[in-house]
């Protein structure tokens, strides 16, 4: 059996990190958001990647869910002294995943290859794809203006009202081979969206030519894990987006925004009175919010359980 | 008035900071080395110009004499866990001139321009420049075959025998603005070698189009410091180099290699007996070796006096 996650930030790589425990090694494929990406003092960034690939090798910073644990800062320190560009903070450690990325870049690698190469050399038993390896990158249309996605989330702090969000290069990006496999994988038995932010995480992804068409063609349950609990985001600017796109900033948002590309959403305990307000989709009501290991895997179990119910 | 030095590595920048400290701001050009220079990693590193950097901007190892005091190693242990090449050693500090440097290099600079640049922002008052803003890379062919520098210098740390050297692009390359702005100056007063590597550090600086000859015209007196004492190099390979080229390995050997370019040579106390076998230049002899800030001034000062006894 396989399954297929899609992942974005911290809250996907949650996740992703308790399916990969309760899953035979192997069995499950994370695709990742690449319009987060960005090129970045000479070097390539892949933010949604890096956090999946750290917290899958549990090097990742376990308190900000972001970076590597006992991360230091010596270059960015060095780099302020010469005059450089500082607003975007890279760890000396993290650092060399950036170098050694964009060196196999140029040398002719794919992201795919890179991004699996990095996961099997950190020791990490499920493979780990971009879902594509041509340039998307998130821009954002906002009150001031249209700005790239690293210039509006790291620069400027989400701080800017967003009017728009298009990704581009998307149509034209091809799905990469891995995320391709996945989701023709003959044993494939379910579909996870992973609790990451629908506009800036999943979004692009579902804007890559051919993904919303192969998602609506699958044969398997397809379920996502509702980022927002309690009119909250978890993490990030995910509640802060959909107030100022217009919606409703509660899993029914979350809901409506994907509609009836669903099977099924898990929303969490604190919302269940929402639950009969779902029309669209089959919901499940359980704790979401994952603060340790043992939530992680509860979750990722709970999720697994769902897809099955709603296999049969 | 003004003087202008000629530095390479470590010997270079110890005389070079002697100099810059007896000296009135803005009064020495130290003019460095690139054919050390190269592409590592995806960034532009220039080695030469990095230790007469950091040794004049105070921040040097001063044990090692190359590379920052404090440096750490982060980013290095983290390349070497992902895979990635880690023969050439780049502290987490280094790196940050190696990033900005390629960076300001891709978006437009000239090597002469990040340099000067970054010498203000570390609060060096004399220019450093260097010689060429064109490629010169230092080729090695050895018993080994044929070696980019630092495959020599770094990997096979110096141990294959040298036949023959060579500086791919020297004879295209341009002499860089400052350096010909230093060599012409109508107050300069004196050219110092420094004690660097006469192979390795000033063959390649003579080799630029132009430059011997614009050495061969000057009306100001020019010496060397010897970097050989007692038969040996300071430090590194120069002495090895000297006897695999099948040349004296001794100041006898410098004074022939630079033969009737100088004016005057000088050379260390343990070698005075060699001082009357020195035909083709004026000889002065002093304690060379630099062990500390008071030796780096106290030679600086006698290497200005040699200059002027000779410029009378």
């Amino acid at each position: 059996m396989s399954v297929l996650a899609l992942a974005g930030g911290v809250g996907g790589a949650k996740l992703a990190e308790g399916l990969a425990a309760v899953l035979p090694p192997g069995a499950l494929t994370v695709a990742v958001n690449v319009g987060d990406d960005f090129e970045h003092l000479g070097v390539r960034i892949s933010p949604d990647i890096d956090t999946v690939t750290y917290t899958l090798s549990g090097l990742n910073n376990q308190e900000q869910g972001w970076g590597l644990a006992g991360e230091t800062w010596q270059f960015m320190d060095a780099l302020e002294r010469l005059g450089g560009e500082t607003w975007f903070r890279l760890g000396d450690r993290d650092m060399a995943t950036h170098i050694e990325r964009s060196r196999r870049l140029k040398a002719g690698e794919t992201l795919s290859e890179i991004t699996l190469g990095f996961a099997q050399q950190l020791g990490i038993k499920q493979p780990i794809v971009p879902v594509s390896d041509d340039p998307v990158r998130t821009v954002v249309t906002t009150d001031q203006g249209v700005l790239a996605f690293q210039d509006y989330f790291v620069r400027l702090r989400c701080a800017p009202i967003v009017e728009r969000l298009e990704f581009a290069g998307a149509a034209e990006a091809r799905i990469s081979p891995g995320f391709a496999t996945a989701l023709a994988a003959p044993d494939l038995e379910a579909i996870i969206i992973c609790p990451s932010n629908p506009f800036l995480s999943i979004q692009p992804i579902l804007s890559i030519g051919g993904v919303r068409e192969a998602l609506e063609a699958r044969r398997v349950p397809m379920i996502a894990v509702s980022p927002i609990i309690g009119g909250q985001a978890v993490k990030g600017p995910a509640a802060k987006i959909m107030d100022e796109l217009g919606m409703t900033v509660s899993s029914l948002g979350v809901a409506s925004f994907y509609g009836a590309l669903l099977d099924g959403l898990m929303i969490d305990t604190v919302d269940a009175a929402l639950k009969d307000e779902i029309a669209v989709t089959a919901v499940a009501v359980t704790d979401t919010m994952m603060r340790n290991a043992n939530d992680r895997r509860r979750l990722a179990r709970e999720a697994l359980a769902f897809a099955e119910r709603l296999r049969s």
